[in-house]
């Protein structure tokens, strides 16, 4: 790409990796008038989407499947399509490993198949839009080109994804974008390409590594930000103020950013990168982070809502618990890190029973151990209730049916998602994190 | 006040303590049509008050001062107007000792002056408005009115102040406003009060301590805010980028804090509040806060800042610096808690040679040992130039003109407010806070 190649003419573009944020990218790109090719590793998502299928689980995207032409062709095979591509958009998943470090394998796997099927005559661009830490898209992706010693006929960029899922208006075309490159003049001609699809636009912001550190800092941000209202839910109850009370009269100031507390922070981002920043802080020997702090918080979280449950099931014989909600994030079915897990996981070290409901997730993505119920009102004699996830499905449970089957009559809002007063109205006793009356 | 009175009469307010905050609130109501006393302790300001001059320093606060009549009424006598006030609000400063603890004593000065005053068979509502920790108002308020037995004559309230000082629309008649008050009627009576003179509203939130807690929180979640972008300031050149361009990209994304790093944190609220929430969470026996590392780091700029100044002058033979910019922040004068003064204090310690110029800042307040210059241009010689305020005088100054005065032609931007191109383009060697290039 030395030489530059003009976007604007027609160019063919290659997304590989057919996830939430790959499909709606390619679909974008096709609908904006280019070539379109998307690859993915599993033949079964390929089947699906060649038979107009949308293959996400999460019914919040909705998709409209392009049919099958010179414009669309989605394939496993990378053969077919690589050597006909001018970019190439890797999409694929960087999640972490038992200890917390980052898998890079599947972005690895992707570019050794990319150099395999390269016609290696011809120029490409390659971006990377998954998450990583800074100096991943070159050292990692540039390393494996110069091995293959094809490195000469690829110009990176780095454009990361910030869709929130499950939030209207957060999605891959509606949100706001910034890419990174080292040519600026390809980097500007990028994002401007990238501008096509989205309605807030895409910045050039100079190097590969400033789109990097861009992603990584905005998601360490809000793990602080929600770090420090779950400090507050443990604390403000220690002098006798609900965190929510204390919350909604801050919220009142126009600088003041509001979040809810909860059971703790799940997903692949907002748990997964402080981990990369608090590496580079430590490898560049700074003495400690504020987001190292506020991951602590974070992961306390669970742990903290269990105590609270066990000091409730104290004054029980039996320890049914219905638990509502195994997402880590209302309205969506995705379980990636989610804290209701390591809760679930914590609770069965004291002999807890636990039944589990989840109308978003998919059985084979649900706790292991535990009975999943298909039916919140099917089980009774339930010592306590526990919402995990504010799914709009669990808001607008029959609370009122839902008290027949409690025998204490206590629930537990680890999302402080439910009314209190219309909730105790019912007859309920209320509590949850950060509230004073844990009974 | 156990019995209430209607908040819909005419009433008569005292406002204890006419600085920034009490004078101006004492304005509006007084303009809201109700009889208005001012105390203050100081009989000059009472004297440039009472001719209708603005006694406060920060230029931008613009005052119509009332004229003496039957509503206006302003002394340094408790005994002429609390006998005949049913309202008093106590807006007294509270400052921070040499140890970071709270000095509370003019609050309770007030009381006592207000106790001494008052009619022992009247009610009366006492509103504190000055930053506190919880409990303050019951506990140190309520315990002198107790102590001196009219503890059953007074109904206290929390509103505190949120005024921005040298943000334009962010001053005490227009910022929303919240309201502590453990008798509801009466709370929601005084938010209305309070409604008249801002126009974003009041709102009662519930017991005294939810309020002084919510303030409190506001300024910690300040602090924690600034303190994770100058952590990025120091970390960001270590991995080669400059913040600056970071805080761009990632300021494009929707929920992304823009905040610019600085050579630290100034001002009466957010150095100081943090240490409330410190000993708090200390007193509570939690292991740690956000807040403490976030105090760690907003502290530590200034050294920072110093440690990257003196690798500057290392080739110089003479070590002559030229401060622009005393104050705390732009476009006021305040002083109180400025980083430039623990600044000036280090670098005193490395033998330098410092100039002080800041045009918002009376000499009265200005460092000590350093020489005050009244003309930014009338120096030369200067071995290095340092922006410590983004006052607009100095964003303002003739750059072009500044460096014949400059044998190094380095210019050290400590608030990133200065236009790097624009500098670099007069022939500046740009450099400071989060820059990859210090010389």
């Amino acid at each position: 790409m030395k030489e530059g190649i003009s976007l604007k003419k027609n160019i063919n573009i290659t997304v590989i990796g057919l996830g939430y944020v790959g499909l709606p990218t390619a679909i974008s790109f096709y609908e904006n008038g280019h070539k379109v090719f998307g690859v993915d590793i599993s033949k079964k998502t390929i089947e699906k989407i060649k038979n107009g299928v949308n293959p996400l689980i999460d019914s919040e995207i909705d998709l409209e499947i392009p049919q099958s032409s010179d414009n669309w062709l989605v394939t496993d095979d990378y053969k077919e399509v690589i050597p006909l591509s001018d970019i190439i958009i890797i999409t694929v998943p960087t999640p972490v490993d038992y200890q917390k470090k980052p898998d890079l394998s599947y972005i690895k796997t992707a570019c050794e198949m990319v150099i395999k099927s390269m016609d290696k005559d011809k120029e490409i661009i390659l971006i990377l839009e998954s998450t990583v830490y800074p100096g991943v898209t070159r050292d990692l992706v540039g390393g494996i080109f110069k091995k293959n010693d094809v490195f000469d006929k690829v110009t990176l960029a780095y454009c990361p994804e910030r869709v929130s899922p499950g939030d209207s208006g957060k999605s891959t075309n509606s949100v706001a974008r910034v890419l990174g490159c080292d040519d600026s003049s390809i980097g500007n001609e990028l994002a401007e390409l990238y501008s096509q699809i989205t309605s807030k636009g895409c910045k050039y912001v100079g190097k590969l590594e400033v789109a990097e550190a861009a992603k990584l800092i905005e998601n360490v941000q809000r793990d602080i930000d929600i770090a420090f209202i779950n400090e507050l839910a443990i604390l403000m109850p220690k002098i006798g103020l609900d965190v929510m009370d204390v919350l909604d009269a801050a919220g009142t100031k126009w600088n003041f950013h509001s979040h809810k507390p909860g059971i703790g922070v799940g997903g692949h981002c907002i748990p997964v990168d402080p981990y990369y920043y608090i590496d580079i802080v430590k490898n560049k020997n700074m003495p400690s982070s504020i987001s190292k702090r506020a991951r602590e918080i974070n992961e306390i979280m669970p742990f903290h809502a269990v105590n609270e449950m066990l000091r409730i099931l104290e004054k029980s014989e039996t320890r049914k618990i219905l638990i509502l909600g195994y997402s880590y994030k209302g309205n969506v079915g995705d379980t990636r890190e989610t804290p209701v897990k390591i809760m679930i996981d914590e609770l069965q070290k004291s002999n807890v029973s636990i039944l589990l409901w989840d109308p978003l997730v998919p059985n084979s993505e649900m706790h292991e151990n535990v009975k999943i119920i298909k039916d919140p009102y099917e089980e009774n004699k339930i010592d306590l209730i526990v919402v995990c996830t504010d799914h709009k499905e669990i808001l607008e449970l029959d609370y009122k049916r839902l008290i027949n089957n409690s025998n204490s009559k206590i629930i537990y809002d680890g999302r402080r998602c439910l009314d209190k007063m219309t909730i105790e109205k019912i007859g309920w006793q209320y509590t949850g994190i950060g509230t004073t009356n844990i009974i």
